[in-house]
C-alpha cells in the first residue's frame, strides 16, 4: 500500500538544468537559494532561525519547472546498480543504496543547507544542488549531536574519490 | 498533487510501543535493530557495507505493528507548533519544522544508524529509535563530506539542553 506525500513548499534556485546543477550542496556550499514554503505552514517555522544548517527533504522526480528545458523523460524501469555521477569517468556500478544520486525507489533528497534567513514563509538558503521548482516534502533542523558519528568513519566508494568544487553531472561527464 | 512513495522495506526492533521507543538513535547508540528490504531490491545494497553508518528514511506514521497495544490513533490536524518529547517538562512549543519530533506535515523519520552488516536483503545495524515494524522508505549511505557543517554550528533550542541517554517520551514525561 502506497503512502502519499503532499508538497509543502518549493525551492527557487538559479539552476534550471539538473545537468548544471552542482551534485551536492557541500561542493556547492556558497551559492543561494530561497524556499518557498506554502504559507498555510509558516507557523511551523517558528525556532528554525536559531539553527545554523538544516535538512531540506525533497522530491527528486517531480513537474520540471516552467520554462525547463528538459522535457519530462519517459519512465524507465530503475537501474538498482547505476554508475554514480561522480563515477562517470571511471564508470562502475553502485548499488543504489549506497549512492546518494536522484534515481531512487523513492525519489527523496536530502540536502543539508545552511540557513541564511527566515523571512515569514521564506528561508533563504546556501548551499544548492537543486533545481529550480524542487518541491520540499520537509525541513528538519541539523542537530550535531544527533546527526554525525562520534568519530571519523568509512565512506565506502566516497573514500576513495576527490570532490571537485561545484561538480555537476556535466562537468563530471565531460572531457576531462 | 500529491505524490506517493512505496516501502522498500521494514525495521524489525524490540521496541513495540513508541512512548517506550528513545526519541533519537544517538541517544541509543548500542542497541541494534535490523532492517529487512524487500528482496526486489537487494542488488540496491551493493557496496553499502562500505560505509560505517547510513541514514534510514522512514514513514512514522504506518499501520500499528501486529501484537501492538497501541491502537491506530484518530488523525487529529497537525499541531504547526508542538511541544517536542525533549521539552515535555519544561514545554514550550516550537515550530514542527525546528524540530525532529514524528508528527510532521509528511511523517518522514530520518535515523542515522551504525551499518553493523549486510546480509542479504537484511541490513543489521546499531541505533534504535524505531518502534518495530516501522516502513522504511529510503536507504542513503553516510558521506561526512557532505552531511555535516564544516564546522561548530548552533542548533538552536537543543543547544540549551542536555540529552539523556536513552531517553523516551516516556521517560521524558514522567516524573523526574
Amino acid at each position: 500500500v502506497p503512502f502519499s506525500v503532499s508538497i509543502i513548499g518549493v525551492v527557487r534556485t538559479d539552476r534550471t538544468t539538473t545537468v548544471d546543477t552542482p551534485v551536492q550542496a557541500a561542493l556547492n556550499p556558497d551559492e543561494e537559494g530561497v524556499l518557498e514554503l506554502d504559507p498555510a505552514y509558516v507557523d511551523g517555522l517558528d525556532g528554525l532561525a536559531g539553527f545554523d544548517y538544516a535538512w531540506l527533504l525533497t522530491w527528486l522526480d517531480g513537474p520540471a519547472p516552467a520554462g525547463a528545458e528538459e522535457p519530462p523523460e519517459p519512465r524507465e524501469p530503475l537501474n538498482l546498480r547505476p554508475v554514480p555521477f561522480l563515477l562517470a569517468r571511471r564508470p562502475r556500478p553502485i548499488g543504489v543504496f549506497a549512492t546518494r544520486g536522484p534515481r531512487r525507489v523513492n525519489p527523496i533528497g536530502l540536502s543539508l543547507v545552511r540557513v541564511v534567513a527566515v523571512e515569514g514563509a521564506l528561508i533563504r538558503f546556501a548551499g544548492v544542488d537543486l533545481v529550480d521548482g524542487t518541491p520540499v516534502l520537509d525541513i528538519k533542523p541539523y542537530v550535531g549531536a544527533f546527526d554525525g558519528p562520534p568519530g571519523p568513519v568509512r565512506c565506502g566508494w566516497f573514500d576513495e574519490l576527490a570532490l571537485p568544487p561545484g561538480a555537476t553531472p556535466a562537468s563530471l561527464s565531460g572531457p576531462e
